[in-house]
């Protein structure tokens, strides 16, 4: 699904090209039906190029999609925000000289909590935050809005498939533990060392082979009367009893 | 300021005169200029005795107030939930046996944080949470909602004078600890026994005044680029560093 919330519209022939060149993340891509000047076919092989989705519609869609009604065939539609790649979290790490500290959200789906997490991200010295392709929020202008300038410096790694993922992590080093309330009381379980923390979608938790992927399983102490914490508070509680580990 | 993100509006004699017997939260009443009859005066002395705010207004306000448009000549504006008093705190600390926890949220602003802080305050296990009547947002419906359900558990109390309120609980053996970044490392800190945690407002953080009849400043250890962690977030990795303490 392309909207608004979760992009940025890009209309025009040098703006769209523009994005292209700067390296933006173009999510796709929509060209009016016909168009074959040099301009237009230059777009589309750049767009090519980085497999972004490319759709031929009627002028019609166009002017339909158009917020600026001078879309002049070409209408991109753009992430707020950049992903960044693995390997910009395991360079923060060594830069750090540091056990890299990762994030992993299993399908938050509000753009508050993921901005308020990334946030949490930054200032609890993780070195990066990773979320699956689908089932989860881009990164939206709410995201980064939230996240209070933190998407600007803790790298947010899309990966098509969260466990394949854990596996490739673990054969460089890292542990993980799950965020459950069925699991042990965070404060008995050894959290230092190389650590990916998971945190789970706001209704229905961790999934199952995410849960059975890790290593450990971590619980805050609940003494209320009510079923959970927020995700973005579970996350900080939990990402500050990781700093306190590591501090002490 | 009465508007509906702020309140319920109840319309028609029954439904007000059952909102002041049901002993909700009445924050204001509409009553038809000249109407005199039995059921109207009978609304009128219970909120008098309910000192709740009256205005006599013509009928053509009413008709522009109403949603319904069956107003009978009374509109009343309703706390979305009721707010607890000081002794509901102390007797849950006392039914439960535990020495006193109280949230103190120093003009908490947006409701999806206090909402949060309200959540975080009951899986904490705080006996209360203690708002400031002015500078901050209501028990809104969207208060409620965010807190998921506990705001039907954890007594929430609103008072005129927040510092005040700090002095006469200390009497009662209460310590206050204020979270600020210039404060010690939380974890050095003793925060066991009766206490209030103080967290301040999004943007400017506890006041002057508030911070200085705190006994204790607490800082959580910051590891990041950016300022300052959500507020709710905060309060959340706080409220569980006394958890950890209370509970090792």
């Amino acid at each position: 699904m392309i909207n608004e919330e979760n992009s940025t519209v890009i209309e025009g022939r040098n703006a769209v090209r523009e994005a292209f060149t700067s390296g933006r993340d173009v999510e796709k891509l929509f060209v009016q039906d016909g168009l074959s000047d040099g301009p237009v076919k230059s777009i589309v092989r750049e767009a090519k190029k980085h497999d972004t989705i490319i759709k031929f519609v009627k002028k019609d869609r166009l002017d339909q999609l158009s917020q600026t009604g001078a879309h002049q065939g070409v209408i991109a539609y753009v992430a707020a925000y950049n992903y960044g790649t693995m390997e910009d979290i395991f360079a923060l790490a060594e830069k750090k000289g540091e056990a890299p500290f990762i994030l992993l959200l299993d399908g938050i789906e509000d753009p508050h909590n993921l901005g308020a997490i990334i946030r949490t991200a930054n200032l609890a010295g993780a070195h990066g935050v990773i979320v699956p392709k689908n089932r989860a929020v881009g990164l939206t202008a709410t995201v980064a809005k939230t996240s209070a300038g933190a998407l600007n410096y803790t790298p947010v790694v899309k990966v098509t498939n969260l466990v394949r993922t854990m596996e490739e992590l673990k054969k460089r080093g890292m542990w993980f533990v799950c965020a459950d309330m069925d699991g042990e009381v965070m404060y008995k379980l050894s959290l230092t060392g190389p650590m990916g923390l998971v945190i789970g979608n706001e209704g229905s938790g961790v999934s199952r082979l995410v849960k059975e992927a890790c290593d450990m399983t971590a619980a805050i102490p609940m003494k209320g009367d009510i079923d959970s914490l927020n995700a973005s508070v579970a996350a900080g509680v939990l990402a500050f009893e990781i700093v306190r580990q590591r501090m002490s």
